[in-house]
C-alpha cells in the first residue's frame, strides 16, 4: 500500500538487474508498443533485445474483436515480429474458459454470443457451438413478432447453456432481447472483457462493457469477465505458456486494467509505460490504490 | 418508516373515505388499468365513478416511445375515453422540461434524440430543435470512416446541448458513440425514464434504463430523468395542472417506481394495486423501504 514505483528510464544498472529478474514479459499492445496506428520509435529493437536475452514475450489484450491469427496480422502489419502462439486475446481466453475450466455437459452448452468474427473463431478452434455472433440473421429491426416468439421460447434456442458478451459493432435491440432471454432462463453470464470504452483516433468509443452492460442492468448479475483485469484470465495463461509466476512480469499503460491484473496475479514485478492512458500522479497520489513496482517514460527506455 | 398500508378492497366506508380526501388521481397505465393488451374488467366504470364525483384523472405513463396523442390512441382502443391533456408521458415531460425549466440560450441548445418518434413529436410540440431519433442516416452500421469523422468533429453537430436518451428500438453503435461524444463535449444529460425492463408478452425486454446505461457507465455520469420516480416529472404535472399536492393520490402497481414517485412527491396519498409487478409482502416486509398508504386487489374494487 505504501510502496512507491521505481523509476528505470536511463538508469542502465537498475534496468539490467530488473530485465534479469524474470523470464517472461506479459505485453499490452494499444499504449505500449502502439497508440492507434502509430508504432512507437524503438518497441520492434525493444522486444528483440527481450527475446536475444531468453526472455519470452506474450501479447496481451481485451481486444475480443480479433483471433489471434487475425491480432498476429496486425501485429505483422505495425512491423512487429511475432508468433500466433505469443498472442492471448480475451476471445481467446473466454473459449479457453469455456472448453477447458467450465466444460458444461451437453447438449445444454451452446453459446449464445453477442461479439464479433474474433470471438466466433476462438470458440471454433476449441470445437465449442454457438449461435448469434455475426450471424446476419440478428442483424435486422426487431418486429412485433418477436415479442411473443421470445417469450414463448419458439424463438430461442434450447440448448443455449452460456451467453459471452464482448464489443459486438452491430449490437441491437434484438440481440440484447436474446442474451437478456437466455440469462433468465439460466445460462451462465460471461463477459470477454468489461473495458467500458475502447481507444481509437486519439480519443473514446464504445468498448465491450458498454455492450454488456444493458445485460447486467436488467439481469441485476454480474458476468465472469475474461479480459484483464480478471484472474480467469491469468489463470487461462498460467495454464497455457505454464510459468513461475515470481519470474513474470506484467507491461502496461493502464493501472485499472494492466497493472492491476500483475499485482492480483501476484506476479514477480509490474512496470508501467506513460505512453498510454495512465499518468504518474496517479501512483503517486497519497492513497494510490494500484501502485506498479516499476515505470519507465517509454518501453524503449528498457534498452537502456 | 413504520407506518403500514390500509386495505380498502371490500370495505366501503374506507373506500368513500379515502376517495373524499383527493380532487385528483394519477394514473399509472399497465399493471393498473390493463397488463399488455388484456383491459382489466371494471376499469372503464371506475374512471367514469371518478369523473362523476368532481375527481381528474391523469394518465402517468413512463412510456416515451408514444406521444400523448398516440397514447391517447392507445387508451381508446383500449376502450378507455380520454382526453390528450389528461395524458402525461416521459417524452412529453422531457419536452417540458428542456423548454420550459432548462431552457438553455440558442444557438446551442439542439437535442441529440436517441428514442423514437413519440419523443421527436413531444419536442416538436414545444418547438425545440433535434437531431438523431429516427433519422435513417442513423440507422446503420458504424464504420471506419466514423471514427475519425466523430474523432475530429466533423461528422458532429456543434449546436447539440443536450442528449435525450429513452428507449430507442435501433439503437447501434453508431447512436450510443454520437450520444457519448457529445456528453464529452458538455452536452446535458437528460433521460426519459431509467426503467431496465419493458414489459411485454407477460415477460420482460430491454427498458429505456438499457438504453441509457451504456452512456452513464462511458461517462461515470448520471442523467437527470424525466419519468417516475423523478420528482422532474412530478413538478412538470403540477406545473401543468395546478393542484394541491396534499389533494392527490397516485395509483400504480410499481413500489419503486409509482408509489416512491408519490411518496417523495409529497402527495397526500398513495394506492398500491396488486394486479402488475409489487407484491404486497414487499410492503409488509420488515424495514421495507417503500409502503404505500393504501393498498387494494384491483382498481375496480374502488367502486365499492
Amino acid at each position: 500500500m505504501s510502496s512507491t514505483a521505481k523509476y528505470l528510464s536511463g538508469d542502465t544498472a537498475a534496468i539490467n538487474e530488473f530485465i534479469d529478474q524474470f523470464d517472461i514479459f506479459l505485453l499490452d499492445c494499444d499504449g505500449v508498443l502502439w497508440s492507434g496506428e502509430h508504432l512507437f520509435p524503438g518497441t520492434v529493437e525493444t522486444l528483440e533485445m527481450l527475446r536475444s536475452r531468453g526472455k519470452k514475450v506474450v501479447f496481451v489484450t481485451n481486444n475480443s474483436t480479433k483471433s489471434r491469427a487475425e491480432y498476429q496480422k496486425k501485429l505483422t502489419s505495425m512491423g512487429i515480429p511475432s508468433n500466433v502462439e505469443e498472442i492471448f486475446g480475451s476471445a481467446y481466453s473466454s473459449a479457453i474458459y469455456i472448453s477447458r475450466i467450465l466444460k458444461l455437459p451437453g447438449p445444454k452448452n451452446k453459446v449464445y454470443v453477442l461479439g464479433e468474427s474474433g470471438i466466433e473463431t476462438e470458440l471454433k478452434s476449441e470445437g465449442i457451438d454457438f449461435i448469434g455472433g455475426t450471424d446476419p440473421a440478428y442483424r435486422r429491426d426487431f418486429t412485433p413478432e418477436d415479442y411473443t416468439g421470445i417469450a414463448d421460447g419458439s424463438l430461442l434456442d434450447d440448448n443455449v447453456g452460456i451467453v459471452l458478451a464482448g464489443l459486438d459493432f452491430h449490437v441491437n435491440y434484438l440481440k440484447l432481447s436474446h442474451g437478456y432471454h437466455y440469462l433468465r432462463r439460466g445460462a451462465v453470464f460471461l463477459a470477454t472483457n468489461l473495458d467500458s470504452t475502447l481507444p481509437n483516433s486519439h480519443t473514446f468509443f464504445p468498448g465491450a462493457g458498454s455492450i454488456t452492460i444493458p445485460l447486467i442492468n436488467m439481469t441485476g448479475q454480474q458476468p465472469t469477465a475474461l479480459g484483464k483485469p480478471s484472474q480467469a484470465m491469468m489463470d487461462s495463461i498460467e495454464g497455457k505458456f505454464q510459468f513461475d509466476r515470481k519470474r513474470a512480469c506484467m507491461v502496461g499503460d493502464r493501472l485499472n486494467t494492466d497493472i492491476q491484473f500483475g499485482i492480483e496475479g501476484k506476479l514477480g514485478g509490474t512496470l508501467a509505460v506513460l505512453t498510454g492512458v495512465s499518468k504518474k500522479e496517479e501512483w503517486e497520489a497519497e492513497g494510490a490504490p494500484t501502485v506498479p513496482a516499476y515505470y519507465v517514460d517509454k518501453l524503449s527506455d528498457l534498452r537502456g
